[in-house]
């Protein structure tokens, strides 16, 4: 299934694609797609119904967030090579793991505001994980049957807040709009090789970020199982792992993002994403 | 007031405790204590009520983490001048943010247990502050407004999760009960003045932390003002505010949790901890 929210800011219904395309309401299904409802049995109820029952939703509007909140926004650092030697840094040996606020949350279409004091904003493009299971002390071998489905994230960064305001890094990957997550939640039977989806980036209309997950030095299986061991993964949860090379602060001379430039950015089969920037 | 909640596991209940130390339950009145149930709104109507309408609870059994969920555990590292110096790092020059998974939140009274592979388990008892308003552009004077109320929390860290497995200090922060919270959400209005606490912590009955909010190198109006020219801060949040010198970490040689080793900790007027070490 790819499922998607539509609606207003803080009234989204949450709905279905159907084969032809077509946005499916599913209010009377399910409240929202958030936490315990995108657990994996939530969503094989919701596999289970015939989409052409479901009402057409001639004109969806705004597609908002895929998830209507998370309990947790968690990120993977430097996770692909060429991108860690572009920030100057080693390329990790185990994962490097940060999180944003989840009030960093926000539609794939939204603008992303830039905060008061900003100077170096950034893009990231990423594939997202969304965890459908509690997970705890799980193999790599079983890690992927705790995936819910993915998304296309773009991890939108303030270098400056970043790395220069005294740690740690949520301090530059929090701000509101800082977290597009969407259009669709791709339910896990329908991607059935996370490590092979292109990546890529477009800020006004040139490609920067343009990569393979097949690139990742640590696998979605790696991730998931690394981070089992530290913590208890929930459903909802996000994993947003890590942004190929092609980022504004790697750029010679650097980039970054100013009011008017537009990012445009997709994970293959998980849907575009565009966003304007604006100033706070 | 002073907020709690109580009952098994997953099936507690919402309840304050009245002038004589009595629980009454509120389960008629609010859904439980978590993100909007707790803003300052919400309180207020609870408030309003007669606690000698509510039912008396006569054995409430186990008290559990005084919020249900939290959208954040946000925490401040290093914001003691003497911890700072045990842990042979630099004084801050600004706050240091970072955060617990969600799903480290656990009962006040609940055994810590320390994850597999853990060597470093240590302690850290915090003021904890609970959001009661969204909170983004504060100022230090407006600050206070925003809060709901104020609770004790025990840190919970794993060190070498924390310092030595390549970053960031989530890793070591987030294992399922490293986040005691509690007993008593103590409303806002009942702190007069949040800098001037004591926060102590005994471990097998030797008193190892032992200080004052007032020794803070960043006041609560600070964290809260300066968190929010970086992120919208949410009804619910959690910020730990970090705690002061004493830990495991900083004593000569080193002295780490195992197991049967017995935490005891207070902030003043907020309530006591108590919580048995395990292994997983």
């Amino acid at each position: 299934m790819k499922l998607l929210r539509y609606g207003p800011i803080g009234k989204e219904k949450p709905a279905m694609l159907d084969a032809e395309g077509q946005v499916r309401d599913l209010s009377d299904h399910t409240a929202d797609f958030a936490g315990a409802t995108v657990s994996r049995d939530a969503l094989a109820r919701l596999a289970a119904i015939d989409p052409t029952t479901l009402p057409v939703v001639e004109n969806p509007g705004r597609i908002g967030s895929c998830l209507a909140s998370v309990p947790n926004f968690f990120c993977i650092g430097l996770n692909y090579t060429q991108h860690a030697i572009e920030t100057g840094m080693d390329a990790p040996k185990e994962p490097i793991i940060f999180s944003k606020a989840s009030s960093a949350l926000s539609g794939p279409f939204d603008p992303v505001i830039l905060p008061r004091g900003a100077t170096k904003g950034d893009w990231e493009v990423e594939l997202g994980v969304v965890i459908g299971r509690e997970a705890l002390y799980v193999s790599e071998d079983d890690a992927l049957d705790y995936v819910a489905g993915y998304c296309t994230i773009n991890d939108v960064s303030e270098r400056a807040f970043q790395t220069e305001r005294g740690g740690q890094w949520i301090k530059g990957k929090s701000a509101p709009t800082f977290g597009p997550v969407g259009p669709h939640l791709v339910t896990a039977d329908e991607v059935p090789d996370p490590q092979d989806l292109r990546v890529s980036l477009d800020l006004n209309g040139t490609t920067v970020q343009d990569s393979s997950t097949s690139d990742m030095i640590f696998t979605v299986r790696e991730i998931i199982s690394y981070m089992s061991n530290m913590m208890r993964l929930q459903p909802g949860d996000i994993i947003a792992t890590g942004t190929p090379s092609g980022v504004g602060m790697g750029m010679k001379p650097q980039r970054f993002l100013a009011p008017g430039d537009v990012m445009e950015l997709e994970v293959d089969g998980l849907g575009r994403q565009r966003q304007v920037v604006e100033s706070a």
